[in-house]
């Protein structure tokens, strides 16, 4: 396809909106800071103007033959290398001056990844120095008080982890970013982490005993030293299909 | 802006995605099937192609300079004559094949609308008898049913249903739709509306007592023959910012 030829930025700015997909991808990491679990997130470093050389969300425009998620999803896999198992959709951003070019609108996605999937990942302070430096993982809430991002995706993580905080079911969060068993001391290291805070081991474990969307199996976790802690499961509301499409 | 010379549906494919703004609107009405009041929304009948005089969600194209609540509320205003006091995102829809001619993205917006604020507005039945007959309203729960809708509409309305009686607080439900004070009486009707059933009242008095994003005040329904009932106010979590735009 060739290029509009609009030098100007008015007149660029009355070309239809263009559409793009962006990713908030969740994980927990050990944090050396406090010695607890937090929530992690990459980014990549843009290498094109606007804000060339500024970290942002993974994303990229919309193919015309894709749909959203495998957008989304293909946008992970072209930036991070992850194929996440659950995409769900966050927030559509389109306030006319978020570029300052052409106006886009963003679509944007986010994934809890589990742990174990995110391996093999820099921080913002190893990634210079390798090779690529083009993708870094960065503490979340580091990033919602930095004013260095591109475009409005401060603003964009921002939001995604107040909606984490507020409008998502803990147990839900823990089986996205635990898998299909977990035990209550690992639901722990996820409270902690999205709520950036220490809890009670014994007030915790009281209080989850009386969720309603966590239900104990028959199972126990195998490799401790001490009394194998038991597997709790995820039963929580279904979710829509539109919101649940599994990708792998 | 002059059309785009495509008289092909496989190279209009190939354009950049379209991106349009739809709207959900919902209101309590009265209804005569069941005697007590259900959701009902407002659907305008197309004049173009593609899907011709069939009914579909308020909507248009994103204009160059409006922010994505700007155009859904001059939607709104432009087909139904509504204000409305609040919109939320809903969801954006984006499957390739959802339009039969050009891609389009619909970003969707929903809004609870006062039953005061939605008067003079007719039936399907009666808009014909008019002579603009391109706003009807309908009962929610028949267009979740119907499958001459234009585009994807009725899966938006099915999904848009869904997230209403699965999703949201009912503090906050009662709140849009009936204004900042409220009996119980009124909440037990917008329940009975959003879930299309009859409640016991005095088993519905108990349990939304000891709700928690539901106060009493000191203030009493003035007007009534017996003794008036007591009004009530939200007091539930607050909303992002992004997520509670006033328009009014």
């Amino acid at each position: 396809m060739s290029r509009i030829p609009f030098s100007n930025v008015a007149e660029r700015r009355e070309l239809p909106p263009a559409l793009a997909i962006s990713t908030v991808i969740f994980s927990l990491r050990d944090d050396p800071r406090t010695g607890r679990k937090s929530l992690w997130m990459p980014l990549v470093r843009r290498t094109r103007e606007p804000f060339r050389n500024q970290w942002a969300l993974p994303g990229g425009p919309l193919g015309p033959r894709d749909s959203l998620i495998d957008a989304a999803a293909a946008n992970l896999r072209d930036t991070t290398g992850l194929i996440p198992r659950y995409l769900e959709q966050l927030y559509a951003f389109g306030h006319p001056d978020r570029s300052p070019t052409r106006r886009v609108v963003s679509i944007v996605y986010w994934a809890l990844v589990r742990e174990d999937d995110a391996h093999d990942t820099d921080t913002e302070a190893t990634s210079v120095l390798r090779d690529d430096p083009h993708v870094a993982w960065f503490r979340a809430d580091d990033l919602a008080a930095r004013q260095d991002l591109a475009f409005d995706h401060q603003e964009i993580i921002e939001y995604a982890l107040w909606r984490l905080r507020n409008k998502v079911e803990y147990g839900s969060i823990a089986y996205r970013l635990l898998g299909e068993r977990f035990t209550l001391a690992q639901v722990r290291e996820v409270y902690e982490a999205v709520l950036d805070k220490e809890l009670d081991p014994a007030n915790f474990r009281r209080a989850l005993r009386s969720a309603t969307d966590i239900a104990e199996t028959d199972e126990f976790l195998s490799g401790g030293k001490h009394r194998p802690p038991r597997l709790y499961r995820y039963t929580g509301s279904p979710t829509h299909r539109l919101e649940s499409e599994n990708i792998a």
